[in-house]
């Protein structure tokens, strides 16, 4: 066996003490957030059949999925990427309900690879799906839920950035001859890279210069939510593109125009969302904190479309943004079968405090307890002393 | 795809509303109760090098273990199907701390293959370590843990188990000859099989009578704590046997003896334990709740020989034994922007209140609530009335 067993894979790592109580207290924040919410429980498997894993979503989490082999049915498994496939097959098929259904969850996830030079291999996902309702009024509900998690996590100033991908769409589908590179198009937009898509969309002679205008125009459709006027007078008259435009017009109608950015050129995930889809943002952390959006209709693998919009975010990246964890007041208590000593620490504990019996003849070590007073006897009582 | 791809593999589950609510519930009960009596949080990885993840545990463990490739360094990871070692790791490597150090953890863990019939192949792994502390008080007080984990989870009547796997040991290793034939001596114990353990038995005509007759005692040594008295007639007078013996004696000294069973060929984890091991019983679930015990200096194969003692149940199958989970009171509210509802509802929400807003004209559906009251407007304010 290795001399270096105790080494970790790359990108993955354990969390010690104070930080992993402060991911377990975020957990509990923001469960307990979405539950008076009436956002029910439910609590998907770890490893599932690739087929039904993947169902509705795009290549990339094909890539991001490590695999392994069930020793049962001999069928290839995978370790999930992300919760939400699951969530929508349980909406889809195990509750079957007529109605709107409102999901929360939080568990480990998986990636093959780190999705940044920054990010780990495992995060601890929560989020909260809202399936059964098409109306702009879950959207908002679902983006008011995304900011309240981070302002109940302590996260100041959050900004949120907006996009639909039915713009983008319906400017590449009203040019069918742009099949073999539409994922190329999608590319450069999510890179804002004018130059390379302007000499790509020189290769098509035919392309009307309403769609050549519409597409370039895209990267620079960026800024407060002024850059929706913009865009009606910039971007050609298609339906997708109108209903995109007003769709985005509805929801930022609902929030404070200060927190909002549009981003007509973030295709992230474009090939699963159908509607208003949301990034949130904050000082402190590099990347998207919360994703979200409208995914209509990806339940039809499993056997039932159903409108559907929900977030999700990374508990561990929230929690590493936040200033350190701090150490919890604890109290410390000698070893003593003395039953005035017992019924004490009982009572101290039923109360909330951390109260630590000190084993005879040993010193103990911690780093998520500060220990502030201590369990003594004087005067014939145990009494709480402050320590020197 | 498959037309079905919403099965899902053998012996894996979704874990609805109420129940999974529950679950989190009982996780959150117990690990505040182990934080108040000082044990600190950690979470190790969802997967780790299966160098490190199986040390100092023995071949059950791999077997039970999926692997996969690292697609960035090419070795072999495994899931965990224990957190025990990796906790073991993180005492031995990260924290490398010189005194007595109290850990607990909760996380998934996946089997390969379900460890029966009625087992599920994803447990939710919950569980207290006390590394340092080579005493009794440790034992003790990891047992004392134990229970108040079940009495927390609203479990009544739990029974203790115990045994020193050092008797065992002590008793095969007294004649060498028995060499290839230890692996069969511990099935033939574990499974109570007198029988055959006989049989095999008069292969060794050279076997000391006292050896013979204390293994072959093994199996009738199970009741209650008299039990003890039984095994010092019983039993040859070997140093690990008597050692095994005031090992129990001490931590039954310690526990209401109306709890307790003595099970001297529960020989459960043999190769790993080094001293008093348990589990516990309670009507309503067929196997062990909660297994526990001493396995000093497993930290070894990670550069540093520590004494440990501790214990881990199952989240899942502790609440699955329970009466089913119930629903939760909730509160109704129709859709408006109306800003005094608004306030209203936030209140009620923030009082620790369920509020589902329903979207306007839709329906919904829930198993986790239960709707006893609404929020209707009457006389020009927001009230609260009982749902008839």
């Amino acid at each position: 066996m290795s001399a270096q067993n105790w080494l970790l894979p790359d990108y993955l790592s354990d969390i010690l003490p104070a930080e992993a109580r402060r991911i377990e207290e975020l957990r509990r924040r923001l469960l307990d957030l979405y539950r008076t919410h009436g956002f029910e429980m439910v609590t998907p498997p770890l490893v599932e059949y690739t087929d039904s894993l993947f169902a509705g979503q795009q290549d990339a989490l094909f890539l991001q999925t490590c695999k392994l082999v069930d020793q049962i049915s001999g069928r290839t498994m995978g370790v999930r990427a992300d919760m939400t496939p699951q969530i929508t097959r349980i909406d889809a098929h195990l509750l079957n309900r007529e109605g709107v259904t409102r999901l929360c969850y939080c568990g480990s996830v998986l990636h093959a690879k780190p999705a940044g030079l920054l990010s780990d291999r495992e995060l601890m996902q929560i989020g909260a799906e809202i399936y059964g309702y098409a109306g702009p009024e879950a959207d908002y509900q679902v983006i008011e839920l995304a900011l309240e998690s981070l302002s109940v996590a302590g996260v100041v100033n959050p900004r949120v950035d907006l996009n639909h991908p039915g713009i983008t769409r319906a400017l590449i589908e009203a040019f069918p001859a742009f099949a073999n590179d539409i994922d190329t198009i999608y590319t450069y937009l999510k890179d804002k890279d004018v130059a390379s898509l302007s000499s790509l969309l020189n290769q098509y002679p035919e392309l009307p210069a309403t769609i050549r205008t519409g597409l370039l125009a895209l990267p620079q459709l960026y800024g407060g939510v002024e850059v929706l006027e913009r865009a009606k007078q910039v971007l050609p008259d298609l339906e997708g593109v109108t209903a995109g435009l007003n769709a985005l017009g509805e929801i930022v109608a609902t929030l404070d125009s200060n927190l909002v950015s549009i981003d007509l050129a973030d295709v992230t995930g474009y090939a699963y969302h159908s509607g208003v889809i949301f990034a949130l943002y904050a000082d402190g952390w590099h990347e998207a904190l919360v994703r979200g959006g409208r995914y209509d209709n990806a339940g039809a693998v499993y056997g039932r479309a159903r409108p559907a919009t929900g977030f999700s975010l990374d508990l561990r990246k929230l929690s590493a943004g936040l200033t350190p964890a701090k150490a919890s007041r604890a109290i410390r208590a000698p070893w003593s079968k003395d039953e005035a000593l017992t019924a004490n620490i009982k009572t101290l504990r039923a109360q909330g405090n951390i109260v630590v019996q000190e084993f005879p003849n040993s010193q103990f070590a911690v780093d998520e307890f500060v220990f502030e007073q201590e369990l003594v006897f004087e005067a014939g009582a145990w009494i709480l002393k402050d320590k020197k």
